[in-house]
């Protein structure tokens, strides 16, 4: 099990391999042989980023029983696209933005994709995940699906900010069955286990690769259970994972 | 004016400027100081390719008037996401994937983005396009809104080789009023002018900017004119913009 991060130090960025409170910087990137540079540095010394840079964002949409609220159960993974702009550092600001009127938290297991997968079986699905990290799917409910919806998510999943991911990718761990629980301000408002998945990690990788080719660092946020609610300014938004880690971002006005 | 394309030759892939049947060799990329490495190879001797590798493709839904069909005019520019695997070299095969029922071409203006940009006017919208080329926004009309449907056109627009683009990015062109055709074996299909646009190339990208930055070398594909139909293997798609080029694709079974 090793714990990879991305940071930045010095005005320069780089991967670096997380143990303990200290960070080994790579002088490669995760989906290649690993270098390592030999500096280490303190992890209170080095601001964490996204921990890696995709080509591609996939989501899935109605991926729990628990945030379904009466909508049927989809016969198939519902896959959406977040640009890659939309990605946000750990500790950075979720940022409202300009006439969205009704942005969500939501709360999700994050897979890291390691290996080009076409046409994958299950089992190379499941041989083709890199690791997992926490993420936050944040969505505009109006531009989504109110009265100011949009025909498409691109606003209501992708804007600057939307996607916050980290702070580690943890590898070679299961996590079929792992609490995952969102915060507000300390209050708890999402809680499952990731065993609650309506479509498991490997049935959804290897459902997309059908038609789209993933590739090495692309990553896939799996879900949201449960309920969500409107975010403002000055919250605190933390998404945690038991074996993972906690991401946290402050909200802001843009 | 210049013309730009990107190409592989002895299994290498580079930028270059096509001078005539001629295609100098840059060793930089499009959206920095150009620097040419001397080398020059007759076009027919090298392999064209998507003429950038943009970090993300926006598309406009029903933004001809001639496209609606009865469907009221969007209050806003509608868009969506196609992944960068979508992407098809010219002279590549449009590959009909598995299960698709009703696969169309729409010959599509697309622009390319030169510079970062965040709440652009539409002049600084129009300062920021590096140049225009021919695309192909493939699209699956059950994923899209037939009974297949998918919640998001993550397939319907998304499949691999469904973003043919090229052969060539032309800079300081008024693109405002082209004439645009698709030709399906050799029978013309779609016909019109990019003055028909109901949203304006500085108007689409203003508003995108609103929400999403916009990177060097992104792609808007800016909408399709009239009617599509179904294509099948065997088929030669070709669209063409008058001062930009042919974009021709071959139509295969995956």
């Amino acid at each position: 099990m090793s714990n990879y991060v991305r940071f930045e130090y010095a005005g320069k960025s780089a991967y670096g391999v997380l143990d303990g409170d200290r960070v080994g910087e790579l002088s490669s990137g995760l989906f290649e042989a690993l270098e390592a540079t030999g500096r280490q540095f303190p992890l209170n010394d080095v601001k964490l980023l996204a921990p890696c840079v995709p080509q591609k964002i996939f989501a899935v949409g109605l991926n729990y029983k628990s945030h379904l609220n009466g909508r049927p159960e989809p016969a198939n993974p519902e896959i959406f696209y977040k640009p890659v702009t939309s990605l946000q550092n750990p500790n950075d600001p979720i940022r409202i933005p300009i006439q969205a009127e009704d942005v969500h938290f939501e709360g999700e297991l994050v897979i890291v994709i390691g290996k080009q997968l076409r046409y994958a079986d299950r089992q190379q699905a499941a041989a083709g995940v890199f690791g997992v990290t926490c993420g936050n799917d944040v969505s505009d409910r109006n531009w989504q699906r109110g009265p100011g919806a949009d025909k498409q998510w691109w606003r209501a999943k992708g804007c600057d900010t939307f996607a916050p991911l980290g702070p580690v990718i943890v590898t070679d761990l299961d996590y079929s069955d792992l609490p995952l629980r969102t915060r507000v301000n300390g209050e708890v408002l999402q809680e499952t286990r990731t065993s609650d998945l309506i479509f498991d990690v490997p049935s959804v990788i290897s459902f997309i690769s059908n038609w789209v080719t993933l590739m090495p660092g692309d990553l896939i946020y799996t879900g949201t259970p449960g309920n969500t609610r409107k975010m403002k300014p000055g919250d605190l938004v933390e998404v945690e994972i038991d074996g993972i880690g906690k991401l946290s971002n402050p909200v802001t006005a843009d």
